[in-house]
């Protein structure tokens, strides 16, 4: 009984932080949407506000208690304890900050972007080098507070991949080297290139606009619960399962990027939309990671909408809107969108088969640096040696180089394996759902989403973290993450693609 | 040394309580023009969130004592004394009220307005008549909590007029009246009318809406800090002073009425705009009343922008939009921005020569509900009573007569005089500022409007509430309030029109 009453007054304390965080994300929409430029500095403060109130509320001593209490009573049911379990994790790595790190490192933040903006255009590392020292000193610090027996890099991953750590993603990096590195020289060296370019035709912005609407809407995403609108970055965001936003842009002479782009978001808007609303102000509906939630958008992305059943459909479709499709044939038409572009420097730009060894180089760096095996100052040439062994090129310049994100500057070391995390789920998620939805391909074929949509939202979405990571890829998939689905998928693809 | 800590820690409290209404703001200006349809309930429980966090800081029993030490030290600046006279005041309002009333209060207008979506619709006054007995009874108990010792409806106007009071509004209601309903009754009587089809000429809503932003911003509106966007209901909202945003709506076939809205709405953003971003998270920068608010919009829309010398110069730019306009001339066009619809029996359609008699006889129901010397079930026959003596109509329908306002089923009791002040202050300020401005008929007819804003910078909007009422109008016209100049306008102006 008490701990019943214990259990709904900390879920009132976790829905006010959710609703918190709700605010916030709307806050942040306007910000990139909609708001006017001049209103900047008042937004700072708005936001500075509600991050005061959400630390008072997440940090309270006494909530810390009840959690503690709580944590894994055997009266709670499993969903109860999963929300139990996470808003603990919350409040512990927010509560163990101190005070004075926090400042620091939101201090050390702000200046550290800013110096990587002037970096970036003097295209000079050394610019930015005294400021990224600091960052991976605070940094190295703050993972000390929160847990001080895991390697400080393992906090940061654990930040965005609850439960993953280095030890578990080295070898998983190196079993991807060991196949992209070979694999994408074979294509390189033996591969049939074809004649592209019809991808770089124009396209007026009206008309690119009412193109991706049209697969946002194709794919299920809910405008009742959502809106699409322009901004400089692609993203989802919004205030909370009720209000998904995502945001796209379009580039005239780059269609399929633009399209893909806004595909990409309304996969990751397909997740915030599915998780369950009747939990949707605690901790325990959220999206399970970084992870799991870029295997969404990839999924839709990648084995979805670069498929070749994807186009079978709407390639007709396409044709009627852009004329100048009328000679591109359905293998043409797959080769463009899926094409490898070797020289490219850029991971953002990256295709889907030379983008995880872009993270790969990332992580390696990262890893590093967090535990004090490579110094700020070499990462330049590190950089660029990696370039050249994993991918063959050098970047001509820093700003296209070890310059070229935006993530050290923001503090946001660890992110980047998700990335690639995703692309693995997406992998082995699809070959999943291909085994439980046998006629997948006829049915997308025919452009029905619905049944992957509902195994999707069933699985995934509506589970939220009710389980911990490991066990919803067990649960869904049948196996634990696993890299081979997305190795078999890519020799596939690329082999066909390129005629190996 | 103490008093001035005291004043910085309040002046840090009250800036968190501001940014929490701009941060409503936001959420409000959301909800109204961007806010998917199936976010309301989300968007519900934000705002309630909001509320519930500003109303914890507005009622600190600290602050309350902090700001009783500071109100009449003989420490503090001018503006800082007229800061904490605010700031008491509101938190005075706000800490005397009740839970128990607060949450009655909050139960009943919602309840309350829902009834009034019914019986509009069922056209039945007898169905909301309990709602509004209700509130009315909730009303009394809230204005006793406030100040026993005033009459009830006196502490409801002082929320949007502080200071104001009945003893001051009947007899300027009375001079209006007298002056107006024989006025009107010469008017309608005597005057010459002329046809005015064109102005129900359909107008595509794309143009109007070019043009809506053409004098906008030929008004001054900065979009540097703030937006325009199409909403149901027009209005002046947003985050703040560098953030004031307006909506407008567009009728086909009415291009003055959209026109002359998003006029009004301007007015309204640029004394937001003009007020002192120095002090904008602080109380005594906020707008002195709704009233003056009025007065802004009021004097855009009605002294500027249906005056000869506005249209002298934009009738032939306007002519070359709306080629109907073609054959209308400079007189016709001014008697048809003018001319008085006798047969209206719609408050917010009225015509600036009627509009203050809607306000007076709803400023005489209230008064009378509130004081008890007028039961709800007597209201209708009242109004229609009132309507012809005023303005020789009677409503055929309860829809269009006692059940037209929102404003009694949200339980905002004591804002309708707020329109009529509005107009009042509008003519009196206009008056002023023509005696300061000596060529600002020539201006205004060169399509100039700096000099005329700079004075409503300097006068009215940098002022915020740093002076009283009374001493705000009296520094800015020389004289307190006053009827006549109001009085001698529309004499002037509607004499001409119709040839009297």
């Amino acid at each position: 009984m008490e701990i019943r009453a214990t259990y709904n007054e900390v879920c009132g304390k976790l829905a006010e932080i959710t609703t918190l965080d709700e605010i916030t994300g709307l806050l942040q929409w306007d910000q990139e949407v909609v708001m006017p430029r001049g209103a900047a500095p008042s937004r700072g403060r708005q936001c500075a506000t509600l991050a005061v109130l959400r630390h008072q509320r997440a940090t309270d001593a006494r909530l810390g208690e009840q959690l503690e209490a709580l944590h894994g009573h055997p009266e709670l049911s499993q969903v109860e304890a999963a929300n139990v379990r996470e808003a603990l994790r919350d409040w512990r790595r927010e509560a163990r900050m101190p005070a004075d790190l926090v400042r620091r490192w939101g201090e050390a933040k702000v200046q550290a972007h800013e110096v990587w903006v002037d970096a970036r255009a003097a295209d000079d590392f050394a610019l930015f080098a005294p400021a990224l020292v600091e960052l991976v000193e605070l940094a190295k610090a703050r993972a000390a507070a929160i847990d001080p027996d895991a390697p400080a890099y393992d906090v940061f991953i654990d930040a965005f991949e609850p439960g993953m750590t280095t030890a578990r993603l080295t070898p998983l990096f190196d079993r991807l080297k060991d196949f992209l590195v070979p694999f994408i020289a074979r294509v390189r060296a033996d591969g049939m290139d074809q004649p592209c370019a019809w991808t770089h035709t124009p396209i007026p912005v009206a008309d690119q606009t009412e193109v991706a609407r049209h697969f946002i809407t194709a794919l299920g995403y809910s405008f009742d619960h959502g809106r699409v609108d322009t901004a400089v970055h692609p993203f989802c965001g919004g205030a909370g399962v009720t209000d998904v936003r995502i945001t796209t842009r379009y580039k005239e002479d780059g269609f399929l990027g633009s399209m893909l782009a806004a595909i990409h978001e309304a996969g990751h808007a397909l997740y915030e939309q599915g998780r369950d609303a009747s939990l949707a102000d605690q901790p325990v509906s959220r999206a399970r990671s970084m992870g799991i939630h870029e295997s969404q958008s990839i999924l839709w992305e990648q084995q979805i909408a670069r498929s070749r059943p994807f186009w079978q459909h709407w390639l007709p479709w396409l044709r009627g809107r852009y004329s100048h499709l009328a000679d591109v044939s359905l293998d043409g038409f797959l080769f463009g969108i899926n094409r490898v572009d070797f020289n490219n420097l850029i991971r953002v730009d990256a295709d889907e088969l030379t983008y995880p060894l872009h993270v790969t180089m990332r992580y390696e760096i990262e890893r590093e640096l967090l535990n004090g095996s490579l110094e700020v100052a070499d990462v330049p040439d590190v950089w660029n040696a990696a370039m050249q062994r994993y991918l063959g090129v050098t970047p001509p310049s820093q700003a296209d180089g070890a310059l070229q994100d935006i993530h050290w500057s923001m503090g946001a070391f660890g992110y980047f394996p998700s990335y690639t995390l995703g692309a693995l789920y997406a992998a082995q998620i699809h070959a999943s759902l291909s085994r439980d939805l046998p006629d997948l391909d006829s049915q997308i074929a025919a452009g029905e989403t619905e049944a992957l949509r509902a195994w999707l939202r069933d699985k995934i979405h509506l589970k939220g973290s009710i389980l911990e990571t490991d066990l919803l890829c067990a649960s869904a998939t049948g196996a634990p993450l696993d890299p081979e689905p997305f190795i078999q998928y890519t020799t596939r693809k690329y082999s066909a693609l390129y005629g190996l």
